[in-house]
């Protein structure tokens, strides 16, 4: 038994529809059955948010909108099934009310609360394929509620949790890769990458993985696969720990943010609870990034789009003080290296430092934690820096010289 | 407390949800609460079934194609409730499920067993308006089902029956017609209709009402009303018995259904039972219409799709005899008077006749009922006959002629 996911590029038009039928119809014969989560067609979520906006000048009701957008993966649920039962599957689809997925009633947002495992096991006794639809969820009273974007993935997880099997993740990219293939040619595609670095990559911005899907994976030793619907290619395994036989590489994967505004406050007045003042204020409204403390300087980082609510924010809470100044910079991008190799092998700060100077990059600030080493530098020199340290760390395939003999 | 039903061009695009609302937020002002149930947007239905073929080789599984279709009504549901709220009025959308529209689980065409009204009437406590989706229903066990193409007025005037207030159907057609008007130049339009007047011009063809609502409306006393969405023209009452100041008409409305074929069965042999080894044969499979026998002929018509079918059901089971001929004539029309009032009035079949005669149509044959007279006659003679019946019985509106003083 297992589960699958498929993401709206799999299932966005007939053809692809049929085409994962005859797929699914191969794979049920090898398995005891299968759970096929299923996103909405294509871009119809952005669709139905534009329509919802429409007649409601920009803000429609959440509650409303939950209720419309459910409609998107029961749409894509029912074709596959009936895909599936044209070529000889049984398979049924299941909607969030049917399987009762209980959630809670944050609308738009709102987090799984349980899944029925005993309806879902009697079905799978049943047939060989159960199609449930992704995304969404029943809150207490029967309101139907969506999980957040992308939030198949954890639906998929959980169910594969709460069954006890493993899960699959199917897209129209191959796996995860160490950076963006669409940005760095020949990027290597990871056999393996454990939890802890593809939350840490996720929340970095990669997204192949819902994070909530990983941590969910991590808290359940959920054996996740993500590869590619249409193709054979090999494809990722995100596990807890990696088979003995994987050598652990130093830096398993890079990441980069390219919208961060750099606010630097100055000459900061000697009151000790001024950085509580400050960051208590930004936490309930903005998400503050990097943040650096040096004698009487602090720096931190935020995504552009928030640079002028953070402003404000700042000099409202500082107004009592005197002598602070606020240098605020755009145009900063957040280089990232995450690894979990990197806790134990030595010297990877400084190849990483050594890699950004080879490229003449200027670093304008440094974190660190535990699996991940991220610098702040000028956007227009992140693509050099990402470069270099693809290099450095070995995350670009070598094509195999062709012997001469 | 009223019941509304809005047919799928009142919600077609978002400009007319918005201006549904907007209607809908004026007389909720006058109301103690409405119900309104909408149909799926424009052409949606239509376009869910091109897509459920085009996965399952032209034959959907009949309950997926349901689990694809009810998501339909789903949208414009909560679309209209989102307008509602936006306009500042206290609205929420309700699925089959939410209210608990029991119903069998003969998918595509289920009938309603039952339907929340308590749960209805707690939600007209705490909202002006609810919007309930059209078409769909729950059975037994959760699986969704519809109930029908035009059902919706089904599932309206049930709510109103069960809640006892009255039932309000609109749509691009401002009432009912004693003829098609895109048919007939200045046909009348009719204040009043009976029950059962409606029902035998629904069972002929006329578009206007689901003649299943008209039924539960009858059965349940239901005060029914059709009117146009977005104007304020004057609908039709459909009502059990006149007004008393309301003249009945010897003939309310007329039909016409034009692609009739004949059948001439002659020389039938004197087996007791012919006639019913020939309909019990026709009976399950094809809808047998005006039926006659004289001598040895008997005559039957039927729509000229099933043609085929029901001519070699007929040689099949008339096998064992032997001298009979079947006759098959094509491009027939049926044209039907229908009039609660033909049962009082004298002389309503000699005017039906003399009118046909007037316009040298030709009968080829005749049926009656209590509240309906039929002729059938050559397809091409249909639309002078209807206009000589139109003029006798008094269906076209005179224009009021300018005083010349």
């Amino acid at each position: 038994m297992i589960v699958h996911k498929y993401g709206g590029s799999s299932v966005a038009a007939p053809e692809k529809i049929r085409a994962l039928a005859d797929i699914l119809k191969k794979k049920a014969q090898d398995d005891d059955g299968i759970v096929v989560i299923v996103s909405a067609m294509g871009k119809t979520t952005d669709s139905l948010i534009a329509l919802a906006k429409e007649v409601s000048d920009g803000s429609p009701d959440p509650r409303e909108l939950d209720m419309l957008l459910v409609t998107g993966e029961q749409v894509s649920a029912a074709l596959l099934a009936m895909a599936l039962k044209s070529a000889g599957v049984e398979a049924i689809s299941r909607n969030a009310n049917q399987l009762q997925v209980a959630s809670t009633d944050f609308y738009g947002d709102a987090r799984i609360r349980d899944i029925n495992a005993a309806r879902l096991l009697s079905d799978l006794e049943k047939h060989s394929v159960v199609v449930v639809t992704g995304f969404q969820g029943v809150a207490d009273g029967g309101d139907m509620t969506t999980l957040g974007r992308g939030s198949s993935d954890t639906l998929a997880v959980a169910i594969a949790a709460k069954l006890g099997v493993d899960c699959e993740i199917y897209s129209d990219v191959a796996g995860v890769y160490a950076f963006d293939p669409n940005k760095i040619d020949g990027v290597r595609k990871l056999d393996y990458i454990q939890y802890d670095e593809m939350l840490e990559l996720a929340a970095l911005g990669a997204k192949v993985l819902h994070s909530r899907a990983v941590e969910v994976a991590k808290r359940y030793n959920v054996k996740l696969y993500c590869g590619s619907t249409f193709s054979d290619e090999r494809g990722t395994y995100v596990v807890a720990q990696l088979p003995e036989w994987v050598e652990q590489p130093a830096v398993t994967g890079l990441a980069v943010d390219r919208n961060q505004t750099k606010f630097a406050l100055k000459k900061l007045p000697h009151a000790e609870d001024i950085l509580s003042i400050l960051f208590e204020a930004l936490a309930g409204t903005a998400n503050v990034d990097m943040i650096a403390m040096a004698g009487d300087d602090v720096t931190f980082t935020a995504r552009e789009a928030e640079k002028d609510r953070i402003a404000s924010l700042v000099e409202e809470r500082l107004k009592p003080y005197t002598g602070w100044e606020m240098e605020i910079s755009d145009g900063v991008a957040k280089v990232s290296a995450v690894g979990v190799g990197m806790n134990t092998a030595t010297g990877v700060a400084g190849r990483f430092f050594s890699a950004l100077r080879a490229e003449n990059v200027g670093v304008l600030g440094v974190s660190t934690s535990e699996i991940n080493i991220s610098a702040l530098l000028r956007a227009d020199q992140a693509d050099r820096a990402v470069m270099g340290l693809a290099n450095e760390f070995g995350l670009i395939e070598r094509k195999d010289r062709v012997s001469e003999s």
